[in-house]
C-alpha cells in the first residue's frame, strides 16, 4: 500500500508466464499491434506512435527527452516535487538549455502560471510531470497544451504515477508526448515502459534519423543530428514497431504479455470506471486516516486519487512505525525524499490494490500501529469513516 | 530454434509469475544480493559490482559503453559480425573516438591480431563481442585481456550471445566489463541485462559520479565529466543496488525474479555442465544438418556452440522454408543481418531447447522442408547423423 511500486494484479502475472515466441512471429507482431491499440485507449489518444519502451517509466522519460532535445535545445521543466527534478537532471544530461520553475512541495502550478512561463521562455519542449508521487500532487494540464500549440511548443508529460487514476486526456488535452509505467494503477511490475508521440512530435523524432549500420537499406540516408542514445533513439523504436520491423532491441516479450494484460484489464473496465475506482478507494483511505487524526499533507485539491501524504506525528518513529506495518502486517507503506523524507508517510491505493479490502485492513492496522506508538486514535475511527465513503 | 530470442525454461516463466513486493523490502534487497551472488558465478568472476540493468542485452551494452567513454575517448572496436557494428555505432553516440578493425563475416581475429591492434590504437576501452550471433562465430578472448591490463587498457566484453553456451572466464581472462541477456543459453526473456564490472572499470565509472537532486546527500559532490544518461548511467545504478540502496529506477522486479531463476539453473547444473550441454546438443545439429547436404557456413574451428549458420541450397527459397518450418512444425529458425540476409539460416540450440527432442524434432521437420523445396536429403539422414553424436 505504497506509493508504487506495488503487488501487481494476478492476471497480469499470470498473463507473463506464457511462453515466449520469436519477435517476428506473425502472432508477436500482431501482439504487438493490438497492444499499440489498447494504450490508444489507455491514454486516449488517436496517435499511430503509441508502443513500449523496454524498461522502467524512467527509460520512457528518457527516450523522450533525449529523442526529442538536441543539446542546446530550450526545454522548460516546472518543478513540483522529485520527478520534476528527475526530469531536468534527464534534460540536463542531453546537453538541453534546461529552465527550470518551482513551486513549493505541496502545491502545484496554476495552468496561467505555466502558460506565462511558456510565452517567456519560449521553449522546444515544455516538460512536466503530471503526478508527482513524491508529494502527492496532480498538476492541472487540460488547458496548456492548447496554448503550446500555438506557439509551437511540444509538450511531454510523465504520467507514469497518475495514469489511469486520474483523469487524462491525451488528444483532448492536445499533449505531444506521454510515457508511464506499469508498477501505480496500471497494475504490472515495473520494466515497461508505454509512450505516444503525435505525428508533431514524431516528426521531430524522424527528423533526427539515423538507421544502424548493418541493417540499412538505400534510401535511408542520416538526417539531422544523431540521437545521443541508441537504445532510447525513437526514431528507431518507431522504426521497429512500425510496418518495416526494423530490428533494434530484442523485445521484451514477458513485459509486452504483462504491459497488453495490465491495458486489457483497463480497457475492459473502462477508463473512466478506473479513474472512480481510484476516486472512491483514494477517499476511502483519506478520509480514513484523517479520522484517525493523522494531518493530510499538501494542497487537497490538487492530490491524485491513488495516493495520500501524511505528516508523521510528533512523537512518532516514522521509520519504524513503517517497519512494523510490514513487519506484523505484512503491509508496506512509504515516506518521501528529500524535503519530506522521514516528514510524512505516504499511502498508495493503486492498481491492484484500489480495493476496499485493502483500504480497510490497512487502516485497521495502522490503527494498531499508531496506538503502540502512543497516540491515542479514536477506536475503529479509521475503518468506520472508510466505510461511510463506501456506504 | 532461432538464434535468439528462444522460449525460456519453463521453470523461469513460472518464477516470473511471483508476487512483487516493495523495492526496498528487506526480502526484495536479500533477493538483488541473492541474484548478484548468483551471477558472479556465472561470469566466473569475484567483482562485487555485479548486477542486473533493467532493460534488453542492447541497454546493458549501452550502459557500460555510456558509462565508461566520455566524449573524445579512444575506443578499439573488433568488428566481426553485426553486434561489432553496433559496438561502433553505440559508442559513437557516446561521442567516443571510435577505431574498428574488420574481419570477414564468418571468420575471428586471431588474439594476437587483436594486441598488435591495441598496442598500435592505445586505446582507452577495447571494445568487442565474444559471440556475434549474425556469423556465429566465437572470438577467443582468453589472452587479450592480459595484454590490456599491462597498457592500462579497459576491456569490454558482450557475451550475450556465449555465455552459458561457450566457455568464459571473466577473473581468469582478466577482464574488466562483460554484458549479457538472458534471451539465449540462460533460458530466460529479453528484458534483463547481467553486467559485471571489475574494480578498475567501478573506478572509472564512479570517477564520473553525479548523484541526482532530490537524493543527494553532504558529501556528495559531482565528480568528472557527467554520463551522458541517467537511466544507464553505472555509478548511480551501483549506488541502487550497493549497500547505499540510493533511489534511481524502480526495480523491475519480475525480470529480476526471472534473472534470478535463470542463474540458480546454472549454477545448479554447473557452468561447465552447462557449456558442455551446449557443445553436445550443437555438434548433434550441426552433424544433422551438415547430413542432410547443408553447406556449412565461416570458419568451423571458431563457431559458438549454441547457433549454427548453414548456406541456404541453391534453387530453394529460404524465407518460404522459414515460413514452412514455423507454419506447419511450429518451429523458428531465423536468417541473418545484412551481407548473410537471405543467404544463409541460422539454426540454435541454446539454453531450454539445449535438448535432444528439439534437435531430432527440428532436422526430421527440416528434411522434410528440404524435400518439399525441391533438394534430395538422403532419408533420416539428419535425425540419424544427430543420433550418432549422442551415441
Amino acid at each position: 500500500m505504497g506509493p508504487g511500486p506495488v503487488n501487481a494484479d494476478p492476471r497480469v502475472l499470470r498473463a507473463m508466464s506464457a511462453q515466449l515466441v520469436g519477435q517476428f512471429d506473425p502472432w508477436m507482431t500482431a501482439t504487438m499491434n493490438e497492444t499499440m491499440a489498447l494504450y490508444r485507449e489507455v491514454f486516449r489518444t488517436a496517435n499511430d506512435a503509441t508502443l513500449l519502451i523496454d524498461g522502467t517509466s524512467r527509460a520512457g522519460i528518457e527516450a523522450a527527452l533525449v529523442s526529442l532535445l538536441e543539446p542546446g535545445d530550450r526545454v522548460l521543466v516546472p518543478v513540483l516535487g522529485r520527478f520534476g527534478h528527475l526530469l531536468r537532471e534527464i534534460a540536463e544530461r542531453c546537453g538541453a538549455d534546461v529552465h527550470v520553475i518551482e513551486t513549493p512541495w505541496g502545491t502545484v502550478f496554476d495552468e496561467e502560471q505555466l502558460a506565462d512561463a511558456v510565452r517567456r521562455v519560449r521553449p522546444k519542449v515544455l516538460a512536466t510531470v503530471q503526478g508527482d508521487t513524491s508529494t502527492t500532487m496532480c498538476q492541472p494540464l487540460s488547458q496548456i497544451g492548447a496554448v503550446c500549440r500555438e506557439l509551437g511548443v511540444l509538450t511531454y508529460v510523465d504520467v507514469t504515477a497518475s495514469l489511469a487514476g486520474n483523469a487524462f486526456a491525451m488528444d483532448d488535452w492536445q499533449l505531444d508526448v506521454a510515457t508511464a509505467g506499469l508498477q501505480k494503477c496500471l497494475g504490472g511490475p515495473s520494466g515497461s515502459a508505454p509512450i505516444s508521440l503525435s505525428d508533431a512530435a514524431v516528426d521531430v523524432v524522424n527528423g533526427r534519423r539515423h538507421v544502424e549500420a548493418g541493417i540499412r537499406e538505400s534510401g535511408d540516408d542520416d538526417r539531422g543530428e544523431r540521437i545521443r542514445s541508441n537504445y532510447l533513439d525513437l526514431a528507431m523504436i518507431l522504426d521497429y514497431w512500425g510496418p518495416r520491423r526494423l530490428n533494434h532491441h530484442t523485445e521484451a516479450t514477458t513485459m509486452l504479455y504483462g504491459a497488453r494484460e495490465c491495458a486489457r484489464l483497463l480497457v475492459e473496465e473502462g477508463m473512466d470506471a478506473a479513474v472512480e475506482r481510484h476516486r472512491l478507494h483514494g477517499s476511502a483511505m483519506t478520509a480514513g486516516v484523517r479520522a484517525l487524526g493523522l494531518v493530510l499533507f499538501g494542497d487537497q485539491a490538487h492530490t491524485m486519487n491513488n495516493v495520500v501524504a501524511v505528516e508523521i506525528p510528533d512523537g512518532v518513529d516514522g521509520d519504524a512505525a513503517r517497519a512494523q506495518m510490514l513487519t506484523d502486517f505484512g503491509i508496506e507503506i512509504g515516506t518521501s525524499f528529500g524535503p519530506l523524507h522521514g516528514r510524512v508517510w505516504r499511502i498508495g491505493t493503486m492498481g491492484w490494490n484500489a480495493r476496499r479490502d485493502a483500504v480497510l485492513t490497512t487502516l485497521a492496522a495502522l490503527e494498531q500501529v499508531l496506538r503502540a506508538a502512543g497516540t491515542s486514535p479514536a477506536p475503529r475511527a479509521g475503518v468506520a469513516a472508510a466505510q461511510e465513503v463506501y456506504a
